[in-house]
């Protein structure tokens, strides 16, 4: 019979709390799906929306104890913090402006957090939620969501590995292009927050999508970006913010690269994608068809590795749930994310030192590294596009992994 | 601010039990995913295992209360019928031929029953479960899962629209020749049941594999099969019963089509997909590619719908969660299977005299159904190949939909 | 420097005719195109067309000397033969009916002859063929022209060195749905030769696409259909011959498999594909993706291979002009056709005894082959589905190859 | 009866000479199977190769009359000038340091040139090269030999339509892997002229591949590169050239985009694709799926374009010889531009004023488009990558089209 696992040790689920996701909210809706995918946690806790009646609607379609329907994540905090069965752990699922105080004010009382990406609005936030994240023993991550997909986890293992040779070239784009985010209302007060100047500066296209982008061809790669030359560009009619950004970067393992985010690419259902091209061959996946891994080798055949296969690396077959032939999709992908960091809470609920799960997921140095490519870009660009250094945190190979 | 849910209206998620599925069970963990994903059960009893250790194991991996795990589907339906708080519906997900008689106990106790496929062993109990369903108040589906996916459901709306004209030539399949089925154990003791002819016959393929090709196709065009010619065939070694079927069949809406059925396959991933030719055009999906549903025209360019398109229909929109480009994939389509059954379950707890959620779900007429088809392929089989008719229940334009 | 080729044994180019093709003809136009591409003949002499406007048109089109334009293949053919620099070859591109009686009588003058698919349009005239061609001197094939893609050789030379392990499941289909046969003209008197009875009989379809699906699947798997049930239905108002046939056939070799042929699978641009299932794994191809063979292995990894790998087998490398990641296409594997053909002829012309490039190509057995199943279908369907043994002609493995 | 094609009224084929493309030419087999598959030119003299022995084989290989196989191409026009049946055209697959200067040489005497790509080695001697064509009578087309394909035609159609609204964002990329290119051989004296500093200069990748992605997202959208800021990389060990190059540019129209060119994109088979995104959708090609051009627009289903539609735009058609679902491939579009050129020197010798098929071909201005890109490419790289202006020719929609 199997060993009991840590969910029976601890003998209880995850008490979950919310900041932010409700009814109202498109990527509450994708966290939901994903943190009970697993049955390792149950939403016991939430401040759930700014808006009252949103909030209250949210809580009672949740089926939340109405006593833990909160109005805000600092009633939530102050009365979760002094129960015996508070919360165990939060979701950050707000705006980025305020990711970082609501991230460290739970940290700092001991309560593990879940936040949502960019990091924060600047570099200066995530530089001082790195030290608090040092500083806490709880539990960070960040949900670059497509982290959890096994084929993304199976690149990364095979780069590793060398089954590629050394990584010379990188490509990486989220260039998406759907009618929510291509056009701007008429009326600038029905603009979403992610378009406006005052949620995360000019770049909102970079921390926005770019950041998943960035973050990928780093997860994968094991390298970070030391330099980037940029180019932004506004092209929706009536638009405050950038929301075309090229960028070509350089890598600290040497290699050289692309990065193409955008919100004007008209058409586009999804658009994350990456290739790496290495001495010995190349790997391309993108979101849209995420169940293959396409392994290229110079005058061979080409390799199509599907999600589950027995060969496949373990960090990728962890993140598997069923047979090959059977498509997970995006929602078992962030489910994976969830399932990483519950076991890592459930982990440290038992009292145990060792939280291994927790190094499949983007950690606050990677959450630190996409908010100072930004700033660098945004400085190439106001330079021309000049090279600019991008003043880089731990290394993926040092304390990340 | 919307109107409440049936979920808040009920004010409490649907108690459900299950048999079978336990932590051996490659479809329980399926189950397991699916009915987690909208919030609307708490799985809260379970006969899981023949094998009581794999029972008592799998109950704990559940957090079940210890009371609430029992030893057989009978003594659960004997204890749950009484308490207050006895589950509302149940789950059979045991080999075939115990779903009749397990199905029509709960059914005759009042609770929502949800069967796995195939309906039955025997066309005979499939009879008799259509006359228990008929007499019962409560609710009953065959998790067909498949036809849980957006772009099935966006077919059928699209062939019943006339989008491709009237029906012609159908192509159903499930080849499939993984591993898993491609060979038989050296030692017989090693076999599973799904290749012993105890369990349902010397047509296992038909049953295992067969009724879901049928019943996709019967979903899709609305035609039930009348006529079939069939070709069995046992390829792999040592194996007891067919394991290859070519059926060549009639439908009563006119069209003439196929069916293939294998485990044989080699190679093939999953292997179900559908194709449907109609006098105007055509449409084809495959299961390893669920998000797109190809139209093709006669001298036009193809089309390829999306998943979640705005314009695609309301039955295909009810069964979809997020945006396009985001791939779901088969857990969300077997979990829309669930939301369908769990909501016309809320209804019923709540007095409600209409489900339109059940329409959306195989039906005891469609398993019955494919009962009846897999009797008479034996018998045109035994006749060297001539067609025979299949006596088939009420159309799906009748009684079913 | 390089051996001299057979052309510059040789010092000038095969003389060709040909019979039909003139610019009315879709396949005169793509025989052209074909024939051109190695230069290795030139076009001398023709009888372009029973219509003799269209006929002499056609000739001038082709810059013919006037004199070499014939009004008939009877008159061709008289002259030819007595021209010093008569032709050495003629291309039969007439309906099928006409096929034996002119291939037969360029044969006995010792012209080497080239003929369109189907070989004939009954079996009997096939057997007299086959007769003519064992007694005579002069080479003789037919354009299958599917056999000359290069992917399709890949997939014969796999198969041949048990790449797939032992052969049990075969596919084949030639499911065509273009505007061009999909309909009938409201006219009968616009009514194209291959819709009428009197061209080939009843079985139109099975002449006319089927036997492109039959032939590749004997090419390919090296074996033979020995047994067959057919379905043969008339789906378009107003037609008087089949156009849908489903065929289950069984081999030599002991594989099981299904032939679909069809005019009226609405929106496929072409529909010949073939799957081909061993006991070790499957190799799939369609026509309109050529430059792609699929090697599929239970439990691994899928492998696209391209044409024109250094490691595809000499018999692929063959037929194959230029690098990978430039797609050949069908006009090239036609024009394999015809460099086999020519070569075959050069040889010929300079008195070789070998020519090893015909074993390429589908012979006369093989064209025999596709009618004696015509025969054996028909007769299954009028036995309402009941196997029909094929009479086979000499195995593939014998004098064929 | 159709009126006589203009191969009738002239009443022979265009007598064609080569300068390179001897038989250790890839690109010349390229060549002649392109030339020959319309039957309207014959080689009928060569200077084939710098080698004369390699020249003597070659001019053997083609049959050509050996008085007409010249040791150098200045022996050919001296020789071919003179007589009565002196070529009518030449085409020119020498390494592109000598192109200016034979090109003119021809052009000076009359005989219509058709030049491989790149047009020239340096943006001076495409000044020149512009000068000269503009005052001779001869024609003149560069073989940017992927705009003949039928799809690249459609997009450029639809596109000038409005189809996707006005361009905003440009993909080109011509990113090459295969083995020929990624490594350089140990032995220097083995290196391809491609690789050498004294071909081209440093900016070889640009030349040989950076040109086709330019040319074609330039005859594509009709808008031409005005500015471009360069990152240049040499990756390949013991490489002397640059062989991977980003740009990102600036279009005439107010277009932004990327143009990505590479020989170490390993595991890559060719690599040519382009994506261009307006404010009403996008259109997707890429070069080895050449049969289809995808229309996507926000949150519609995607369409599917095949070449030879009858829906297809009359300049797409032009380029097409078959039936959709025959795939055309590399060697066909090739041949489209043969028939364009071809036709137009037909015209020119009929007398005709106006050659409208020339207007399909990339011109002497494209040629110059191209060569000043690079030396603005450079300039770039050599300042870290600020923009630079590129001093642009007439403008698409002037002069050339």
């Amino acid at each position: 019979m199997a060993a009991a696992t840590i969910l029976e040790q601890v003998g209880r689920r995850v008490r979950l709390g919310l900041v932010g996701g409700g009814i109202d909210s498109v990527i509450g809706a994708t966290h939901l799906l994903a943190l009970r995918a697993d049955g390792l946690a149950d939403v016991v806790a939430g401040a759930l929306s700014i808006d009252p009646q949103v909030g209250a609607a949210s809580a009672r379609a949740l089926l939340l104890d109405p006593a833990r329907g909160y109005p805000t994540w600092q009633a939530m905090l102050a009365a979760e913090r002094d129960r015996a069965d508070g919360i165990d752990a939060v979701v950050v699922i707000t705006p980025p402006q305020s990711h970082a105080e609501i991230a460290s004010a739970f940290l700092d009382a001991g309560i593990h957090v879940l936040c949502e990406k960019p990091m924060t609005s600047t570099a200066e936030e995530a530089d001082r939620l790195v030290a608090t994240v040092a500083s806490r023993a709880a539990l960070f991550a960040v949900t670059h969501c497509y982290t959890g997909y096994p084929m993304v986890r199976q690149a990364r293992a095979m780069i590793r590995s060398g089954a590629i040779g050394a990584v010379r070239l990188v490509e990486g784009q989220f260039a998406s292009g759907e009618p929510g985010v291509l056009r701007e209302p008429a009326d600038p007060a029905q603009r979403h927050w992610r378009f406006r100047r005052s949620s995360m500066g000019p770049a909102s296209v970079l921390g926005e999508v770019g950041t998943h982008a960035h973050n990928i061809v780093e997860y994968v790669t094991g390298q970070r970006v030391v330099e980037v030359s940029a180019h932004l560009s506004t092209i929706a009619e009536g638009r405050e913010v950038y929301d075309n950004a090229y960028l070509t970067v350089e890598f600290d393992g040497g290699a050289v690269g692309r990065l193409w985010s955008s919100f004007v690419a008209a058409g586009n259902e999804h658009g994350l994608e990456f290739k790496v091209f290495g001495t010995d061959g190349s790997l391309h996946w993108r979101q849209e068809e995420p169940e293959h891994l396409w392994l290229l080798r110079p005058g061979e055949a080409a390799t199509r590795i599907t999600r589950g296969l027995d060969s496949n690396d373990a960090d990728s077959l962890s993140a598997t749930r069923i047979r090959p032939g059977h498509p997970e999709g995006y929602l078992m992908a962030f489910a994976a994310i969830y399932r990483d960091f519950l076991t890592g809470v459930l982990r440290a609920v038992a009292g145990q030192d060792e939280q291994p799960e927790m190094r499949h997921l983007p950690s606050v140095h990677d959450g630190l590294s996409t908010m100072r490519l930004i700033d660098a870009a945004l400085a190439s660009h106001e330079r021309g596009g000049l090279p600019v250094k991008v003043t880089s945190g731990p290394s993926i190979g040092g304390t990340d992994v």
